[in-house]
């Protein structure tokens, strides 16, 4: 696959900002995890006074040939119905888009429909849905490549536009299934304790779910050389790998990068297995629902913004985080020091 | 004291707001908190189509005589000196008023200095502080009911304006004090596990405001008949008695009422104690540092929205929390149902 050039940020600023941050009026750490995030904001963009010009949503579609096995309560069609709802601006992550001045793009990275005449969606299908990773790889080597590069591509077009901070969601029947095996490898978990109701299973549902994807995962163990990169190709969705492109591109570039949800944590922590530096550049905006979703946030040690229970998926909790983060770099860039307000300072 | 007339929300609507809220489009209950709030905000408004028109914030301002005693880190002058300074828009109450379009009105209810002449300070002083509740009531009867007064008056102007929402922060000196021993005798909680260390008291600072606070309360006990009103009026500050005011006379009027912070919480419980009905109108938005805040919340079942650890006070919790009220709002209002959607309904 596609290498990335992704640098670990700068901490050689950090005593600079943390006395910026000290000297702001309010007492020592008083804003908490606000003060957390203008740190790490800062240390992204290298500067004492941070910006989050032009924020972007990508919303990537994509389907599943492990739902053919029946392990998600909805059907795939679901899928294109609601990426053709998302154009009419009625979904989730539209809302959220408008509410927060997020320019939303939404991508058909491999959606089960033709939707190539679907006014407001960007074409960019690489196939009508994955392969059954019961049986075989959901992708080969060059659809796997070239999904990496979509991601690329859409964060470049993004990035022209002045993007700073990039969130990025889905919409993918199916897909707390790869997203499960995933966190059970790069987490080292038992595949069991990863797996759960996804969008409302029952327990004979998650059960057969359980059965499902342990004999996927002991194919590939029997077939495959166990590799990262191998588990991301065998077992992701399109608009999964797509995602994972984007996140490293968009830490290439050195974008603030909002990360939500069970499926697109574990599209983070995949791109964090193949390009630990790409961390520093994430924020883990909220703890769904989804059994193991704190588990998996556990995995790279990190805490989310919010604990919302949001388990709609396409990013919404993401969106729902921005205004805190919007609220840190207020705080570093608009408060006044103990100089200027003239207080007593007092610590 | 001033008689309310505060009704519960009307339970009658309850089901007509969830039968909207499951038929959007999303698997039912995956929009978690939004959904209650969203359900809370219609029963306040009696509606299936809420809006939260001109958000006010009452920033209060007042001293305190128990803080002669030593029991904070900070000295009473900072209490003036960042009223002052939020006129001048840099405060962190400020910089959330303008994120999130509050309108800010920065009250003087009993700051110990003359704000009289400080263009952007609203003049509602009752006195220069009050007394010292170690030796004898805080404020007097008549103090009191003027007080709560100047906290209607103020939601009064809000109204006028067209607020539907309002919000209310605190600058005062030692009222950790008060609201510790609020908590105490609302919770029935012992009075030791209810004092932190406010804004940074070292553990032997803590262990002087424990020897003082217990101190006045034995004297209340001597000397004064028990009741919900003579505790706030023997410990509570202006500022305190005045934001109490305010939350019943926002109740009284069907608007939604913010609560944040140990402080507010403390008198967002004095208010449930004296009308109970009254928290159907509150939302509780945070969950700070301070010892006890959760456990205080817990004394009214009162789930908080955020833990972002802030403890700087002066509402900066509520106004952080406002973007996701919308959201619920948002999504009640703009998100399609399943007839509108077309979409497969999968439950």
């Amino acid at each position: 696959m596609k290498q990335f050039n992704i640098h670990p940020t700068d901490k050689s600023i950090a005593n600079s900002i943390q006395q910026k941050i000290d000297h702001l009026n309010k007492p020592k750490g008083s804003l908490g995890r606000l003060e957390e995030l203008a740190m790490q904001v800062c240390m992204i963009q290298h500067t004492l006074s941070p910006s989050l010009n032009h924020p972007c949503h990508l919303l990537l579609g994509g389907d599943h040939g492990i739902e053919r096995e029946g392990v998600s309560v909805s059907p795939r069609e679901v899928t294109w119905q609601q990426m053709i709802n998302f154009t009419h601006g009625g979904g989730g992550v539209n809302m959220f888009c408008r509410q927060h001045g997020f320019d939303l793009s939404i991508v058909d990275v491999g959606v089960d429909y033709d939707l190539s005449k679907v006014e407001g969606v960007i074409n960019r299908k690489i196939a009508r849905g994955t392969r059954n990773f019961l049986h075989e790889p959901a992708m080969s080597e060059e659809q796997f490549n070239r999904t990496i590069e979509v991601g690329c591509e859409l964060v470049d077009d993004c990035a022209k536009k002045g993007c700073q901070i990039l969130s990025v969601g889905e919409m993918g029947i199916a897909n707390t299934s790869p997203s499960s095996i995933w966190m059970s490898l790069f987490g080292d978990i038992p595949l069991d304790e990863c797996i759960g109701a996804g969008a409302g299973l029952s327990n004979p549902g998650i059960e057969h779910k359980r059965q499902v994807l342990n004999a996927a995962l002991k194919q590939y163990n029997e077939t495959m050389v166990p590799s990262d990169e191998n588990a991301i190709r065998y077992f992701g969705g399109f608009e999964m790998v797509a995602a994972i492109g984007a996140m490293l591109r968009a830490a290439e570039q050195g974008m603030i990068v909002l990360v939500d949800g069970f499926i697109m944590t574990a599209c983070a922590i995949a791109a964090i297995r193949l390009y630990p530096a790409a961390q520093d550049y994430m924020i883990f905006t909220h703890c769904g629902d989804e059994s193991g979703h704190r588990r998996m946030l556990d995995i790279v040690g990190a805490k989310p913004l919010l604990n919302l229970g949001l388990r709609l998926g396409e990013g919404t909790g993401a969106l729902c985080a921005f205004p805190i983060i919007d609220s840190a770099v207020r705080m570093i860039n608009e408060m006044n020091n103990f100089d200027t307000a003239k207080i007593t300072k007092y610590f």
